[in-house]
């Protein structure tokens, strides 16, 4: 009798990992596991819900006897630990830098020509162009896939974002395909489908963080002036997310804020919100989407305030040392109808979401110019409709712009978009003004709104930086009369008055 | 007789190169010259300047014979074109792709121990530290030299701020101090002096531009407001930027943006600076500042805000498209005392100033940490006091701060600079919300008044974002009654109500 083999192998039984294969197992594939640890596997093969599955499901103790439990064309998702990118030389000389090369590096000689690896990690996009190019020569298959919606999602329908060398794509959908989250009237659109080559699904998974930082920093905005301008309770916090979250606003941010502010701390029987330190951590996908935003030249200020803010919120000591130091604005509340302050805060994060998806969405378009992607940005925004953080009705909307004008130069301009904004614009504005006045920071309705006033003014004041820089280092500059005219100097010093 | 030695060769004779060599010469030391270009030098040896010199000066045509005509140790200074930093294995296979190290490879075979190699480029720290490591390993002394104050710099003095390997410093350093701007009451303090160790002396240099990209942001900010929202005309805007010059404010930067409000357009007679393109470049240092301070976790705002203002600026045609499309807050004047509001808007410059400089100081701390270099700050302010962009007897007051409290955790906590955020605060105030209110977008001001409100806030709204992270992530949190007393996880999903 030969042995039975397995749809899928899983590499990494740390939460993720087990949750996928589990989903798998539902959806019915069968899964063979393996991790560096077998104490981790163990434990994971010793839980009801393992033992539950029966010969669904094979722990393996060694990476070839993992690789013997496979069909074939084998299918290998790594679900591990990722790093900053690693160069390529210290790749080769440190492979503990890189725990995931150092997984292929042991699989390759075990594999046959046509097996797929998959790597479902948080991985930055220059390590899955690096790989997916190197594996191909090899004859291998590759994919990068972003994997949203955190543990709950990988158990119940995660939104999958795969990338890699496309003749991978046949050979692993309809798995994926299956344990993703679905959509739609019927609930059979699957939140997962090709992005593109290469490293474009962990490009668009991280694009994907960085405006889940945008969108979790204008809910503090919002939060922080509710709270310090008006004096808004935790009771009253969860009375107006709950209604926030009937409106356009609706999604799964806002509702599970509307959640927390319900829990009371065990200890102390008092909200557990008002316990828990202020001081914010991060996983280095905001600050990536900033740097490569910064590469790329597009101004994607969201994300990079949002990171900022958690960089500021970190520096909790600093913190108090400066309250008791530095004065200013503080303390005073709103004074107007306080019900139409909450409508207004509303509206200004409205606003400011999307400044900061037109943002996110340029930096998609731009990125996949730069490297050479082909991206359906109204697909990418429908695959974010169910499973992942930033899920929200609002994403079909994004799918209409693209799909009305597949060419849509910024979301800004779609009509949909271009009525929310400006109906709305009066109420950030106040807001802002609001939140100046009374000393509150407001990172992201700030940097939103000089989004949105700079990206309207036809004419801004860099005519002054060309002629500074002129002026001091010879950098030339153009002249309004002849945009295409080339470039001019002037000898500033002889010339001035 | 034996053949005439020079005191230093200059390799890459554009003008930064042919400034400095010059301005060598003024000061006693003898120069050789290289550049890869025959005719760059021929044009060169062939001015009114470079034919003055005599014998001082040498034109070489190939680097065999350039390195024989230097003294030992030969001390070799490169104003090459820089470039993004490049991976190490690049290097190796691509040596076009980074040109100094292709003349130091080129270099290598040609010089004996101890021989000094200067790269004086706007070279990335991270090649810097990798070449003066490469170089020492070799035998040879390496420094990598931040130059500023653009051409004029160059020729006339420039501030120098050099880093390397130690014992390079006192190879060199009575030709570069002696080259260099000078400062002090006797105008003897030369704006040149050891930074630290291997890249140090480059990330000096790049964090000075990114200062400068703030300074001219903030600039520009005041430049705006003024013509926006008191259309202000180009000769108000000279008096007013004259009248500023006078005060805390007066810098190199200030003063020549009153000079270019008094410049005609040679072809219309009318202001100069109106026919400028608002469209501003960029060379890199600021990006590279920006995605340092997020690799570090410093909230370098000013200078990003800055960079993507240049980004939006550069987006010429796309905002002509946007101005005609979205509509919103425009075109309105300020109603109020005008001569009370330019004082507002020179006040709020100079709050705004003050965050962006404690910025880019608290940057270089956290760098000098991470990076293992021992970094006098008090000094670095003192050698930009002059020879360069940001050159300001301001700087004077940050090298009093740091001569005050050598730990000093932040300039606004000095109390010079407190005392002085603090009364600027309210005009700061009050100038962002009528721009905000008026629809002008002041990118530097809105987000140091974002700094400073977040960075003297006991408490921030991070605590959501702990709950966020942990409610879908399972990220835990910590709680501010057991600020050190480990993470906790709420399974929000249960305990919600």
């Amino acid at each position: 009798m030969s042995e039975k083999l397995y749809d899928i192998g899983m590499v990494g039984v740390a939460v993720m990992g087990r949750n996928l294969a589990l989903n798998m197992i539902d959806h019915g594939f069968d899964v063979a596991l393996f991790d560096a640890s077998r104490d981790y596997t163990d434990s994971f093969m010793s839980t009801e819900e393992a033992k539950s599955k029966g010969d669904k499901l094979v722990a393996t103790y060694s990476l070839k006897e993992f690789v013997s439990k496979l069909k074939t064309p084998r299918r290998i998702m790594m679900m591990i630990k990722s790093v900053d990118p690693v160069p390529a030389l210290d790749v080769a000389l440190y492979p503990d830098k890189a725990p995931v090369d150092s997984v292929i590096s042991q699989l390759i000689p075990l594999l046959d020509k046509g097996d797929l690896l998959i790597d479902g990690g948080n991985t930055h996009f220059t390590d899955t162009e690096r790989r997916t190019k190197y594996l191909s020569k090899l004859g291998f298959n590759f994919i990068g896939t972003g994997v949203s919606g955190g543990e709950e999602g990988a158990r119940k329908g995660p939104s999958l974002m795969p990338g890699g060398s496309p003749e991978s794509w046949p050979i692993v959908k309809p798995i994926l395909q299956a344990i993703s989250a679905k959509v739609g009237a019927n609930g059979d659109v699957p939140c997962c489908d090709w992005i593109g080559e290469r490293g474009a699904g962990h490009y668009v998974k991280m694009l994907h963080n960085g405006i889940e930082y945008g969108d979790m920093q204008l809910i503090c905005d919002a939060y922080w002036i509710l709270k310090n301008a008006l004096g808004a309770t935790n009771q009253e916090l969860c009375e107006i997310f709950g209604a926030w979250n009937k409106t356009e606003l609706n999604s799964y941010l806002i509702e599970i804020t509307r959640d927390i502010f319900t829990v009371e701390d065990p200890e102390t029987g008092e909200p557990l919100i008002d316990k828990i330190l202020d001081s914010a951590g991060a996983k280095g996908t905001g600050k990536w989407t900033s740097q490569l935003a910064l590469d790329l030249g597009v101004p994607s200020s969201l994300v990079t305030e949002a990171v900022y803010a958690r960089c500021i919120s970190a520096m909790k000591g600093a913190r108090a040392r400066a309250s008791e130091v530095l004065t200013g604005a503080q303390g005073a509340k709103f004074q107007g109808d306080r019900e139409a302050f909450v409508e207004k805060v509303r509206r200004a994060l409205y606003a400011a979401k999307i400044c900061a998806y037109a943002q996110g969405f340029v930096q998609l378009r731009e990125a996949a110019k730069e490297y050479d992607w082909n991206l359906n940005l109204g697909r990418i925004a429908l695959l974010w409709r169910g499973g992942c953080i930033i899920r929200a009705v609002f994403l079909e909307r994004i799918k209409d712009a693209f799909d009305a004008d597949p060419n849509l130069e910024n979301l800004l301009l779609d009509p949909y978009f271009k009525s929310a904004v400006e109906s709305a614009e009066p109420a950030l504005r106040e807001v802002v003004k609001t939140a100046v006045e009374l000393g509150i920071p407001v990172p992201g309705f700030a940097t939103a709104l000089t989004y949105f006033d700079s990206y309207r003014s036809e004419r801004l004041p860099a005519n002054l930086i060309q002629a500074q820089r002129d002026y001091f280092g010879a950098h030339t500059y153009r002249r309004v009369d002849k945009p295409d005219g080339g470039s001019f100097h002037t000898d500033w010093l002889k010339a001035k008055k």
